[in-house]
């Protein structure tokens, strides 16, 4: 059990983060599509985290975590377990820091994070997502090599790295001459969804920041609404592989039960949908996971009219056959 | 004929566009992928145009020509022709500054772009690619209308509205602390490669640029080996639906002889093998015309080993069963 909200990231902590992740992180633009916003009779911003390096936002987070381990520590190397884009983005900021790093990734996740993740020179341990614990996996190993472990969203340092996304969404935003309504945040564990509403509580006070995730491992929209931090069904299935947690963190929920207006809930149809748009009209690849928050807007369940709605597109990692699912409905 | 080179447009006039596009055209990422580094044995910078607002660079210069029109010639409203990214530049341009716009098209271009344009409320006349002139039916309509003609590539304005490209790349690879070998450019008629190339003389000197052409349709880089206009074989066909004009510009091609270092053409299969790269390393959408540069870096036709070679991925408006070709390979 975790003690306390002492060790909750604060606005400095993100500040910090922005700070280490300079020259190392990409910082991803904030699009829009003059056709798309007239379709919708509002202003859609889409801050592309599909370009960021290894093609999500978890970079963010891995990259700040590492970097603040002493010379001794980062000796040790780092184990991780992840569906694919914590993998790439823990590999490739060990990879930067010189050190070794194993993550412990489900059978099925897509080839191309599988082969990435191993691009960035990590070695990869396979687990049965519906029947083995990767966490036990990976405090096991982690224990055996004396490694660090490097949780995918539970974790100051990670929700604080993941939240520069919300700082830069703040200052894009206003240098755009727009003035944001809503931020709708694609959600697993909830970690980019505190860091950013951390950021947007200090950057943009009054925004209200919303959750999207698939229906099924609607966890977090639950658990918002019930107070508590509930659990799903272990028998959901979803397209959307990057936003399989089974529930809310233990860090994460309380930050995002303060700061969060709600969570809203999309079904795979509608998430093709939205990678289909996001290729016809943005022009960028986007994953299943990486469209929830962009569902959540063109399906109407968020209204963009006559707002200002920004959305993540948190991931790019999508193998071809399924990305050709999105124009075959 | 032209006169002289009196009306060649020269650094200030690229620097007088990129203020003229403040605000109006996005500053697309300058992006690279570290496992592409890491494969290719060098740094490979690709200028995202396909980010651009209209889904190419073709608003640069577009916009940068309208603004300069005076009050009475933007009342008599403005007449393009384009296989269909110059359609959505100018008709886009148009609709900003309020002038009623109508674009000749071929009737074979992709649908998403005569659906653009006609979404950004031009009006649209088709003809016959390979039986009718463009130029003549687009001379014809807008001397009726009494509209000002914005011809595709040969003209100062639309050259340096182009070059503000060149300068972006040349200030986003400084910040990147990255010291240019190569810039290759996507050609058609050649109006973005002499943009950059001025842009690049004044402000990277030394860069060697050249421009990458479809097989067939690679009459500049047959030009500037020959010291003058030479021009495709009729009969020519290519995936590359924004590369098919058929011999360089009278106004470009002194530039280009100039300034480039030559030439190089890329069969369809490189190129569909450069929009897959796009997709799976850079999550990028581009068309096929749009990944001429990265197919002559990726067939190996320019080398990128031990060197920093920058790319321009020109557009991205492409019809999905065009787009899955490029994985069915």
């Amino acid at each position: 059990m975790r003690s306390s909200a002492a060790s909750d990231p604060r606005i400095d902590d993100i500040r910090a983060a922005s700070r280490r992740l300079e020259g190392r992180a990409v910082v991803t633009p904030l699009l829009e599509s003059p056709l798309l916003n007239a379709r919708l009779g509002g202003r859609l911003l889409v801050k592309a985290e599909s370009l960021q390096r290894t093609g999500s936002f978890k970079f963010r987070g891995a990259y700040n975590t590492l970097a603040q381990l002493d010379a001794a520590q980062r000796r040790g190397g780092v184990v991780a377990y992840s569906s694919g884009n914590h993998a790439q983005g823990v590999a490739a900021a060990a990879q930067l820091l010189g050190m070794p790093a194993l993550i412990v990734m489900p059978a099925d996740a897509p080839a191309i994070k599988v082969a990435n993740t191993r691009g960035y020179g990590a070695e990869v341990v396979l687990y049965d997502r519906y029947r083995e614990s990767r966490e036990e996996i990976g405090r096991r190993i982690a224990a055996a090599r004396g490694a660090a472990l490097v949780p995918p969203f539970d974790d100051p340092r990670v929700i604080a790295g993941q939240g520069t996304a919300g700082l830069e969404i703040a200052a894009q935003a206003k240098a755009l001459g727009a003035r944001l309504d809503a931020v709708i945040i694609p959600c697993s564990g909830g970690g980019l969804a505190a860091g950013c509403a951390l950021a947007l509580a200090a950057e943009c006070p009054g925004v209200a920041v919303y959750t999207a995730e698939p229906v099924g491992f609607d966890d977090m929209r639950r658990s918002l609404a019930a107070g508590e931090r509930v659990a799903n069904d272990p028998g959901a299935r979803s397209i959307c592989d990057a936003l399989l947690a089974p529930m809310p963190g233990e860090v994460t929920f309380p930050i995002n039960r303060r700061l969060l207006a709600g969570g809203v809930a999309v079904s795979d149809d509608e998430v093709f949908a939205a990678m289909a748009t996001a290729f016809g009209e943005l022009k960028l690849v986007v994953e299943p996971g990486g469209a929830a928050a962009l569902a959540a807007t063109l399906s109407g369940k968020i209204d963009v009219k006559q707002r200002t709605v920004a959305v993540i597109a948190s991931g790019g990692n999508v193998d071809p056959a399924i990305f050709a699912r999105a124009f075959a409905r």
